[in-house]
């Protein structure tokens, strides 16, 4: 039952392109909050931000092997997502397997276990998320899935799907809703724009959103300091 | 029974100036070791440091609205404390409520939750201190409590403590023992001054502080090493 | 039944010498994948790297009484291990002692609890592996060891045992093997390096390492994606 | 994008049936080792056993108005499954949603959050596997999503799939593959009983299963013991 | 600064004796969801139930010196309330100590660190909240608080304050809010009565509680399934 | 570099069965607060005591494989010690192999990881300390250690060493110093009789252990409550 599926189709790279420079918590927002991996999936280095396509590995713990499966099916644009079967911190992928990775398109990796070399992988400037750093290493006895969907970090991941990734961690966009997501994103950095400017000169919130009435209807009350 | 109370005191100002550039360690200590929040707060970049008056703000777990309920209450010199009336990751804060928050004269966010942006909020310098960082968004449906005495990473903080904190954690002093505790502070640094010189030298805590007697006392003993 | 062991033998100084700059993932693996630490052991700054000679040290939670004894044992070149006999974040270690340490020819410390001055220790660059940074200051009431054989992050230390560390962790190498370890530890670079260089001219682990027919054989398949 | 969908299909109830008594162990061995929840998800109470089909619900961080719309939704022998948008302890589940759960046929509770009442609920033998027990109450002030595909604990649930839960955990089972997992868990039984025979009578696994070769060609030694 | 304060007051003992029975989650209700401990804070056998007043302890990692302080103060009806000053599971109280608080009258033990002789204290029934179980013995070398407020697993307790643990963890109630929360703790039993039988007989709490309209309002939508 | 060390030396039966009944806290504290593993790993089931040698057994994470080779050097009174080479909650070990182990002799399972089947191990009555209990499989693929020196929970583990465990968790002691803990052990048990009585009696620690001077060395003071 283990299994590589090929010719998986991936999101549009023109559409990917578009996601530079956009924050995971504004493509977060934009797709209705969802798609957000658990927060214990950090950058090895800062600031770094990347926008790819899913290449999917299922992978047991302590065992590496399938990540050298993944390679032959990357692409250029390709981000590696990486999930063991259970909880591990093992370092799962270090320089070499970096620079195989990048000789094949590759831009980088977000994994829901370890990784190791971490000061060559900062050199390189390859961007990767991981729960963990470790040089403990792997074996390759135990076979997995690649390209398969899986779950990531407690988020849903289909192979081609939008990753997103920068210091405030990773989102994934469905593949089909890519182009909506954008639009919303991009939506929403404008409307950001114009509360900045009101908020930097002091405005406040409780009046730009309108919401006293809305706290008092709740029970929100002011009253004066006594010792 | 949600409040916001106003007019509480502050820690005199130039008392809070007078800790620029004193370590967290040394408030610490001389302050009797009290007052210390939870390692698991961390700043979202290094070296920072900050010296401000408690702005308290206990608010719903995923739900940020008395934030900006806390704005209004801001004066310049105040550090936002924020409590989560459950444990929770989600990121509260993020660079427009930074944007707002310093347009009032806020100086830095101690946070037991979790904070989005850390790159803008990195660019614009404004230092945090955070139990995590995520980019899961908040609601805004549950009224908290401002400017009321809170209790957060474990320690108590009441509106207009002094609020001091860097690269080793956070710390808070009551506002009537300021003044008593900056000068045991620099006190303190004198003290190390001396000692530092005298280590650096090669002499020994041992002698300096007349330790191996109570060593032996309480039966320290040396012995040869043997295969 | 408090110990200090003295006149423990050190590994050969030119055999640590040997493994600077050579990092701890490669040692790990030179040595059989034996002696890592914990990764719950993180370096207070990066890049960081250090090998020495262990000079152990085991202290009671929230007690850094023994660290002033160890400072009297150190020689030049040694690295500080230390572990609490439970569970502690407290910071054990500070610039006093760093500067101390210094004058003693200690070149890093690594320790299963915590440290605080963490701004002071990277302005000097005296390199810390630990498992918490905590301003939380200890006393100075009970007894220990030093320079008996310790655990420390689930890695068995003996006095005088090699200790590399860097941005992947800390990896013990025994004394009696280091001369071994360090010529693999070569030989392994080099065999890394003709890999590198297929791997980034885009040929596949895959083929280099002969997998393919050891995957069919456990069962891996290939299919096409459809819908 | 608030949904409850009606009309959702389900796990054909003799099949479920089929699963009364089979351990959580057997049913993820028999489906190839997938579907298993996060072990963080742990029963109130044991011994317990429960096999029903899932009622999904995603929830807000605490807040468990959702768990109310799921009960319209319930139908006898469902096992109502939750997980929130971030991870939260708060106490969701009590003894009144309980009664009301059972009435509508609910069998049982797997929240990957937290619940309270646990002595009410022990009492009426109301199984419940959750990740936390707090008295922490939640507000109803946010919709989320009720009988849509969630992840829970890590694991994909679709409305209506089979979900197994005893003292080692929670498992889920495609609910199209629900019928071939219970023939495979049963064959897997007969099996178990053969062996556990041979087992008691003092023979080895080492020959049951033949591994003696293949443990020497992977480079297991046997030798004498040296002081 | 080490402080045992005298004739502190306690919560009148037949408000006391009224929670007698009344579960943690309706008190913690009954006063505005405030006053909770962590979920870290487990009973070490169940079902327990305890009301008394708060008789608290502050203490050094790994010392347990100020529980023997504590003895002396105690009062028949008071709840041992512990708290380390940062974090430890060391096995603080066994069953000598327990010995001695039963004889001066303390019913229960609460703690945010660890405790031992688990088997022997079970035997006794005497009633333990802990964040940790370990064998782990401590020292008498440091002094501490008795009688001082504290903050113990995130909760502010003052002496003499009211304590209810049970299953679902501990709530510490004000001394001087403890007759009005009696009362509204029975007023919400009541309550809860009436609703528990219409829920039971299949009522649903969407409209006992009347929240159709307003999930309307935020946007809930009920939608057919289609694969 | 994959071990079976035959032969090795076990702690004399008649000692072992000298520390029937005698707490894991006690055995601790007898041999000088040495030996504890960490109290992660927890009983299945309450009450259980248990005391045995070790046979020791080292695994890669989610790899069963050499326990299947432990039985065979299994000898009756055996305790199985079991130690990944990295964090893994897998459920390494179930009711099969325990029917194996029973038949050799083997008299309880501490492991630093997972186990299953927890029902069935409980009703055979066959006592289990674990990390984690997780319905996860494991494989069998790389080869491991069978009676080599290990770290378990933290502690040093040798072949043959005499493991006590009960509720408050696992101790270790030297197979050497086997005959002088028990010794230590008992006249702790009855020194503790004595004190038992008076405790109960309701005299004081702080009269029996004579502490009051030392207390007020230390600076603690008493003061009357005000307001």
């Amino acid at each position: 039952m283990s299994r590589v599926v090929v010719g998986t189709p991936r999101t549009d790279p023109e559409i990917v392109a578009g996601f530079a420079g956009i924050g995971v918590a504004t493509v977060h927002e934009a797709q209705g909050r969802t798609g957000l991996l658990h927060p214990r999936l950090r950058p090895i280095y800062r600031p770094a931000h990347v926008a790819g396509t899913a290449l999917t590995c299922e992978v047991a713990p302590g065992d590496n092997w399938m990540l050298h499966v993944a390679v032959e099916q990357a692409r250029p644009g390709d981000v590696l997502v990486v999930t063991p079967t259970s909880s591990c911190t093992d370092g799962y992928f270090g320089e070499l397997l970096a620079t195989s990775m990048r000789a094949h398109g590759v831009v980088g990796l977000v994994i829901d276990a370890g990784v190791r070399d971490t000061a060559e992988l900062t050199e390189m400037r390859f961007p990767v998320w991981s729960a963990a750093v470790s040089a403990q290493g792997t074996v390759k006895e135990t076979v997995g899935n690649v390209q398969t969907p899986i779950v990531c970090g407690g988020a849903h991941v289909h192979p081609g799907d939008l990753v997103v990734a920068d210091g405030d961690g990773v989102v994934i966009v469905a593949r089909t809703r890519a182009a909506d997501v954008l639009a919303a994103a991009r939506q929403r950095e404008e409307n950001e724009d114009g509360k900045r400017q009101r908020l930097a000169a002091g405005e406040l919130g409780l009046d730009i959103y309108g919401m006293r009435d809305k706290l008092a209807d709740r029970g929100l009350t002011y009253e004066e300091y006594s010792e």
